[in-house]
């Protein structure tokens, strides 16, 4: 294929009345798909209809040590719970965890709340300070950044690179700077790139010497197990955190986050966070004046229906397998459409839920406006940058979950078709 | 019986010795029962055994809007979840409720964390006032008064009456003081004493004139539903506060709050807020950062073990069939011991999960430390006022619903024996 940026004048305004047809045959589909959010789809849910069987009627509801789970009390979670979510999240000892109720992005805003209320570990409350600064690596998680923005703080964008973030870029502004106060972080499959930290960069983030005593590393694990091939590539075997903040003498650096929303139920599932102990003394002295205690009931389901983090790992292969078809499929038609054409480059992940896009610059509002037009939904463009705003407006997250592998096709063809048509407009523009 | 007050110093003392021999042989016993939290029995988690099957595997999980419950999204509940916490608050329309995950507690904890962080509808953040101050009637709730204290508030102690707050002081507070940004009441079967607020008591709560436009009253109803006997006396239908609020032209005044915590399971429930379209919209402001939406799966499973209010209505008929036989134990205890002898009183509630006892003045923590020593756990003493400290130290929260009735009965007559020991030695001491 000859690249857009070689075409002459002529070529492309020929192209350009081509593809414009196209794109009204397209339009005359009818489509009418959502490729905007991480959702599992209703196939991947059906893999754990056995958990709601997982306790029933007649069947004991006493964790391991005796708690009923049925009534109030363990405000930190049932052990076994506590070892699941340990084991999920790759941290060594469940004692440093603390289970929560059905969404990790809930003990996210709990933590960011608290540390604004009431502050970090006994230092000043944000809502004290004049300023406070968050680093954003991007792209990245829209709603990480919504929680600290909600909060006023200032978010700071880091470049991401296949290896995490730039972490030149992270260790200027937290070694120098005492009003960055954190970083949000999706170490492996990163959203949207589908990136893992390399080892270099987890060591480098637990080596931080943070001009802030109260800097905490937001370390959203999110996509621990969710791979797509049965055996992790070994770049995604990212270190466990925690134990590389303990052995670099920053032991109170990171909050570790998961939860089984994509494991289980999205609308169903228990969340985790793990930390030092100090940090868990501070974040138990809030809990324990906001709940009793989470749904214990729905972490010994959770428990009951896995058994052990083997169980997960089998159960994930299934994930696995359903997911695994809708990402080739779009790597599929974005190579032969767009291979070669200069107007667009993408990541290959080994795992998570998204795909990232770049366009030529200028473009991704476009591309999207046209895809919504024509009845395909994508996540709003410069939604992966702090406050929504891509400065080269290029980025565009593909989320390959939801539709089924054909409706992922015939998406996807919809897609590289607005890809050209909106590049074919801005080299013309720009001619 | 004859009045301790009515007694000489020769008799006092001679019952004194006699009161501490069958303490010491109380002690022989080697009692271990907790009476200190409103927690249900096993028999009453036993009648919701059903429920862990209401959903199996094969059932639909899709509400009646077709929403896939199993998935990520609406965040305020599914309609049937809506209609039925609705029904239970006693609020008529379902779409002035939001409901949340397990714990109605942390709901309220959102709201004043809210209303610190981010203010009231629009007001200014507590967190850039220099002083807030918020109503306690008390005797009340511990975790209420604890919540607004990790907030900072200043805790103001408002008596309570057999029909609800002294609304003289709670208008005289309202009306003048624009520091006020709120009170918390549980109008129904009040914790601890069992008082339902009068309807003089709830339209003049709805008739308030507040100095601060952001003052709102939390209307804790966690025990809406909760009574003790087959028919509620008229005394305990209280009003519909939402509704009264419209009437009187504060719509914005109230959040009513419920769960069915002692409805179903302590440890995994559901719980509501229901409030003016004003402040949903405010409420779901936060809540759109806060989460992507709670356990819908478990919101179904209410909703199918129950069909409908009926259903709600036939399951507390077995809850109070259990609760009643413990609290007319304890008050056949309290009455044939310390009956006419004019060193206690107490409330004999119609529902709820408590009895409220007061002692002679300075009496209540030496009553607690003394029980506590013989194996019987009750309340700390001074838990039901703002800052823990009872300022008559008189106030005992006992919580009937734990242990059986006949450790109910044990119970009790190790605590009409400490209340007689305690308020000889007090007699004594001031004489």
């Amino acid at each position: 294929m000859k690249a857009y940026s070689e075409m002459t004048h002529e070529e492309l305004t020929a192209l350009k009345s081509e593809l414009e047809k196209a794109y009204e045959d397209a339009k005359g589909k009818g489509l009418k798909l959502d490729m905007s959010r991480g959702k599992p789809s209703p196939a991947q849910l059906d893999f754990s209809a056995g958990f709601l069987n997982a306790i029933s009627e007649g069947d004991s509801l006493l964790a391991e040590n005796g708690t009923d789970t049925r009534n109030y009390g363990v405000m930190d979670g049932i052990p076994e719970a506590k070892k699941l979510m340990a084991d999920i999240m790759g941290v060594k000892d469940p004692e440093s965890v603390i289970v929560c109720g059905n969404a990790s992005l809930n003990i996210m805003f709990d933590t960011v709340s608290r540390s604004y209320t009431h502050g970090v570990n006994g230092h000043t409350p944000w809502c004290r300070l004049d300023k406070v600064k968050f680093l954003c690596p991007a792209p990245g998680y829209d709603r990480h950044f919504r929680v600290t923005e909600y909060f006023g703080a200032e978010l700071i964008t880091v470049p991401m690179t296949p290896n995490g973030p730039d972490m030149d870029v992270v260790e200027n502004y937290v070694n120098n700077d005492a009003s960055v106060k954190g970083i949000w972080c999706v170490p492996k499959y990163s959203n949207p790139q589908g990136y893992s930290y390399s080892d270099e960069t987890v060591k480098r983030f637990a080596a931080l010497k943070p001009a802030a005593e109260d800097f905490r590393i937001f370390w959203d694990n999110a996509y621990a197990i969710h791979h797509l091939y049965d055996e992790p590539e070994k770049q995604d075997n990212i270190l466990d955190i925690l134990e590389e903040c303990r052995a670099a003498g920053n032991p109170d650096l990171a909050y570790v986050f998961a939860s089984t929303s994509k494991v289980t139920y999205a609308g169903g599932g228990i969340s985790a966070v793990a930390s030092s102990p100090a940090n868990l003394d501070w974040i138990k002295k809030s809990m324990t004046v906001q709940t009793i205690g989470y749904d214990k009931v729905n972490q010994l389901r959770h428990v009951r229906f896995f058994k052990d983090i083997e169980g997960v790992k089998a159960h994930m292969k299934k994930h696995a397998d359903s997911m695994r078809p809708k990402f080739e499929a779009v790597e599929r038609v974005l190579e032969e459409e767009l291979g070669g054409l200069g107007i667009g480059s993408w990541t290959k992940p080994n795992g998570g839920y998204f795909i990232s896009f770049d366009s030529l610059p200028g473009c991704a509002k476009a591309i999207v406006a046209k895809c919504k037009e024509a009845g395909v939904t994508l996540t709003g463009a410069g939604a992966t940058f702090p406050y929504g705003k891509d400065p080269e407006d290029k980025n565009i997250r593909i989320a390959p979950s939801f539709p089924s592998p054909e409706e992922m096709a015939q998406a996807t063809d919809l897609f590289v078709l607005c890809v050209k048509l909106v590049s074919v407009d801005k080299l013309l523009e720009n001619a």
